[in-house]
């Protein structure tokens, strides 16, 4: 492990995604993007996957000289191609479009097809913050998990984001629908350890929280049981209609994870005329919350506060990053 | 236990309303919505709620002569006062506006304040779906779970519903961010049985199975642990802040339930003029997911898809109601 600045990692990643092809402009942002991923402490989201993505580069399930194409619009409803792009720099475009969209109309919805993984949602609805609006954003995705009663995988983990604008660090909620990731699990599985809560079914059918046993039975567990499967389904039969683009069943056939469909919402928070104070609300909310009485002495944060925190701490102490996959991304 | 038919349930509601005031055209709607919620077999969410909502009305926290009155309003987005009204009837108007917006916008937002519980949110998600629309609808509520790590009540349960339209009945997942209800808590105490699943803490902060625990801790386990924690917390700041009403920490501190905020959202899934056959790509989701390998042989259904089958069957049949309520409501 050593620490490297933001500066450090993105110049690094700017560098390789230049060499794949990938303009100076695009390379820009989309390193802006993987490096705080790190910055936030989402290194799972951020360049941990980054080898993943250039051999997707390399393989052309994602394109880089694509830009995103306008299908079809109806007043604050639009409808885009990502063309196989890179995820992160179409759903960029695409929260900041439907940003503008709810200048307009205080909302707007924003779905795009033929898309690529995202990385971590949050990103978007941290975006979507910084420029002064509520978001609603999901993605579908390959199937990882079977439905409420199912032991065959076919749903995804569709992660869903909700964020509100905050200061001085913007309300961020970012959830995949598997309790734990299969990343989690590996991770886990690979030091020996056992999950503390519940985390999907052993071979004899019932809750365990042995990584192992999950792995081998692919069968995670949604949160909220069959909660969590309903609501995996309807949100892929949302980001396919709205789309125009594939159900989670539709990138299963294709065996790789390309061309998903996701839906971004923006509301304009302070769109009305009257003496209400956006920020007085939300403050008063978290005030109460923040004096949640606590188990064990440890803080009660809402989502996304441990993200900002991390990000404070690591601006001014560096970001840790495992030096063997940094050796991998300066040889690349 | 008795069977009686829909009109049976329906003009002994109707009675009763009209007898408390409500005008005959609101008893009509308001005893349609009660009776519909026993009609799909989730008595849980009508006529066992009808004694206490009569009760509210008695009490003054529902007002039977409000109707919902526009606050504010950009292009699609509006912000109404409930005035304290029937909250199944503010509602009802609220989701029917929301389609009406998306009619014109493509989507559309109403935020209701100073509104009342909406019994089963379900109603609101089939309404729109019936409609032609796509509906992302949520309700505040009094708070009935601790934040994650804490062991003091300061969230709500604020049920989330989302639904699309599809043939012969729609898509609508309608769920309560808790595991399990208080409701189902309490009956399962009453007959002295457990839990399938974890549904809270203990006494000693172990995850325990047993609702006579669960009861006394009031430490109702959040879906997916920490995620439903985090969810709720978020969906509660979007309701106050776009209804301008009560959050969850101002609605307890009233004592009683009343006065909540709820958000409805619609979209208009047949907006783009292109090729796209909604319906088409709804049915080859769902054709696939009905497919799943089933663990035990019991059918794999959509969220929706039970209470269409009820209703179905209690259409025949007719409805199941317990004969002491069945008396009770008789004597109102």
């Amino acid at each position: 492990m050593q620490r490297l600045t933001y500066i450090e990692i993105k110049s690094e990643i700017e560098r390789v995604l230049k060499s794949v092809g990938f303009s100076n402009e695009k390379s820009d942002v989309l390193s802006s993007i993987f490096s705080e991923n790190n910055l936030v402490g989402k290194e799972s989201h951020g360049l941990n996957r980054f080898p993943s993505f250039i051999e997707s580069v390399k393989q052309g399930r994602v394109l880089v000289n694509s830009r995103p194409e306008l299908v079809s619009s109806f007043q604050a409803i639009e409808q885009w191609d990502g063309n196989l792009g890179a995820g992160p720099l179409n759903a960029m475009f695409s929260i900041e479009r439907a940003c503008e969209l709810a200048a307009e109309f205080g909302i707007g919805s924003v779905a795009i097809r033929n898309t690529n993984h995202w990385m971590r949602g949050g990103s978007y609805g941290w975006r979507a913050a910084e420029l002064g609006y509520i978001s609603i954003c999901w993605t579908n995705a390959k199937p990882t998990m079977p439905a409420w009663g199912s032991s065959e995988i076919k749903l995804g983990n569709n992660p869903l984001v909700i964020s509100v604008p905050y200061k001085p660090d913007p309300i961020v909620f970012d959830a995949a629908l598997t309790q734990y990731s299969y990343g989690t699990l590996e991770v886990l599985n690979r030091k020996g350890e056992k999950l503390k809560y519940d985390g999907g079914f052993d071979r004899d059918g019932n809750l365990t929280k042995e990584p192992e046993e999950i792995l081998e039975t692919q069968r995670a567990l949604p949160i909220g049981l069959w909660k969590g499967s309903g609501l995996s389904l309807v949100l892929d039969i949302l980001a396919a209609v709205l789309s125009g683009g594939k159900a989670v069943n539709e990138i299963n056939k294709q065996g790789n994870e390309f061309g998903v469909s996701q839906v971004f919402i923006a509301l304009k928070p302070d769109a009305f005329n009257n003496s209400i104070k956006v920020e007085e609300v939300v403050e008063k909310i978290i005030d109460d919350f923040h004096e949640s009485l606590s188990i064990d002495n440890s803080e009660i944060l809402y989502p996304g506060e441990q993200s900002s925190r991390q990000r404070q701490n690591n601006i001014k102490n560096g970001i840790f990053i495992e030096t063997e996959l940094w050796e991998q991304i300066k040889k690349m």
